[in-house]
């Protein structure tokens, strides 16, 4: 029961409260189950595209969350015309790299992104956090092939290089703004065998940042949350598909007490 | 056990019995659910969205079914080319004007269909259906700002202005032609914890449009049949997640008795 | 307890040893139900369409699979960059002709795929498989208008004239390269009340074809395993929506011992 316990709980509490709008330019493969997971946390998700329609959109969010999952150029031009929009309102904007460091498309679109928007959050797992760095990572496909602690002291130099905070997400989730380092230890193994749970773990920590200033609180409390309610819902589980049913009911049920017990975020001395 | 139970009864077993294609241009978010709704329901649904292929598959279906969600312009064009072709031939279209009003694409897209189509049956939450009339209506995201009671004057004179009926869904769903006004008490609260169950009672409003000339009787027999699928699944369900699983069984499992017996749809005077 | 039984228990363990990533280029009705199939199978997806990214990503993949579900001219040209990418590597090639003989724009679309790449394997419902030889087959919609034995023989002879291993799904399956017909039994009647189950089908034969080059073999015991899954999730389903959830379960739970004594393959005389 640590400070942050009372951190996740508090962000939970305003997230319910608030009902804060999330605008999504996301991949086509995880928009569903996005939505889903944000309804069930208590945020407003909305899913909004057409360059002549996001700038409007973004103007309303309390965040904006951009996935590079399923990209095209099209696609690219509207996310930075979010982000822009974001950017000259202050509304915090988190990335998901999706596939970084996989195709040239990905790699150069997140780190244009970075670039020409001012990104609050990026989360992403390991190889995908590095591909932002380093040219040389390679990942295969969307899946990470460097571990959390390889890219430890990679994340906090980058995220300091470009002045955002990182989020790397594994067993143990990593989460740095190249001061101060948190931990999360929430989580359940059955979250990499269904689709997008990385990616609605995105937008969750987009619901956290449309309440919680401090985006290094916002993101490992966001973290802590979701983790736990995979914890729960992997307790009752048959396999990924009842596991899906039941992180939802999880999401929905968690109270702030139970987030306040259950989450398990440590800061590195 | 009103008339309209029977009506609902006899129109579950038609859409069952013929299988009516439903034909849905429809956001990214929903297509899934939407599709699934319509399996369970007994419709047969496609999905296609391109220009050079919509007239032909219109001109297969049903019904036709417009939502407005995740919308670009390129798909604006093929939702006039598929409307423009079964108001030729006369086939049901129904229009889900998806967070029209929060933005001018949205607002002016709703319109434009309206206009340029013969749109049977409108279905959308208050502030949506509003934004159809009043261009100071604002919507927030995709959720409504104003509730059905206060709609219900506006809708009735909109649905006269427009020549098409309306059904504007929340606690009790109100569906008007601009004479009759039909209520439906049917529904759970854990729908609006869903991402797209108001889209997919869109689609069986259309899969009920097909088998049903009178457009006012359908699309209350079809929300009716619809939400109490919904009070069905929340009775049994721990969440949103396992919600939606009891929500599709649900829609597969009651028999035109159920409905006969469940559906809450009253006539005001 | 055949040979097949016995290749069944051998494809799938190398398709949870090697995790083979599998590109789709496919719609957006099926997207995260097809990637959650193949995670729960225990390979690897992706989805990536884009023009100036396909021939990248296919270069990765142990196999891809094309389905022409919401087709436009733009994913064509992206289906056709990846396909020959395929081609030139000699990576197989499934297709899902989704709805092929119901619109010009598909028919058209799977036979431009099938002259100008290498296809492995087709895999559809009578109809569209028939629709490949025979401009006069009818496709109402996605759904079948002929049965799997009225196709046989048609089936044999397109597979002949196109060098293609074909896959007729239906109650019983049926496979052939032409030379071999091979039958599989499993599956389940709720299959038809989901959508997109066959499409996932589709690609878990990808996944069996990237670790089998027996094409035969391959798609037999992928649909073997694939309906074992849905005879497992049928028998503890109320309805669609749970049958969903067990037929994930069941393809993450299902041992090689087990597909190996419930695999239902017959080899034609």
């Amino acid at each position: 029961m640590s400070s942050f316990g009372q951190i996740c709980a508090e962000n939970l509490e305003k997230v319910r409260a608030r009902k804060p709008l999330i605008h999504n330019i996301t991949n086509f493969v995880v928009m569903n189950s996005t939505a889903n997971v944000l309804l069930a946390a208590g945020a407003s998700p909305v899913m909004a595209h057409a360059a002549n329609e996001v700038e409007e959109m973004a103007g309303f969010a309390g965040a904006l969350v951009l996935n590079i999952g399923t990209l095209t150029d099209i696609w690219v031009e509207s996310m930075l015309l979010a982000g822009r929009k974001c950017t000259e309102l202050k509304t915090p904007i988190v990335l998901d790299p999706v596939g970084s460091g996989a195709t040239a498309l990905r790699t150069i679109t997140a780190k244009r992104i970075i670039e020409e928007t001012s990104v609050s959050v990026i989360r992403g797992n390991a190889s995908e956090i590095l591909s932002l760095r380093n040219t040389d990572s390679k990942t295969k496909g969307v899946d990470s092939l460097h571990s959390v602690d390889e890219a430890a002291e990679a994340a906090k130099a980058l995220a300091i290089e470009l002045g955002t905070t990182l989020a790397i997400t594994g067993p143990v989730d990593l989460v740095t703004d190249g001061q101060r380092v948190l931990r999360v230890a929430n989580g359940h193994p059955l979250m990499s065998y269904v689709t997008g749970t990385g990616c609605a773990a995105t937008s969750v920590i987009g619901a956290f940042a449309a309440v919680d200033d401090d985006t290094v609180t916002a993101t490992a409390t966001a973290l802590a949350y979701y983790g736990l309610a995979g914890e729960k819902a992997g307790a009752m589980s048959n396999g990924p598909g009842s596991f899906m049913v039941n992180l939802l009911d999880a999401l929905y049920n968690l109270t702030p007490e139970d987030v306040k017990a259950g989450s398990k975020i440590s800061a590195d001395a």
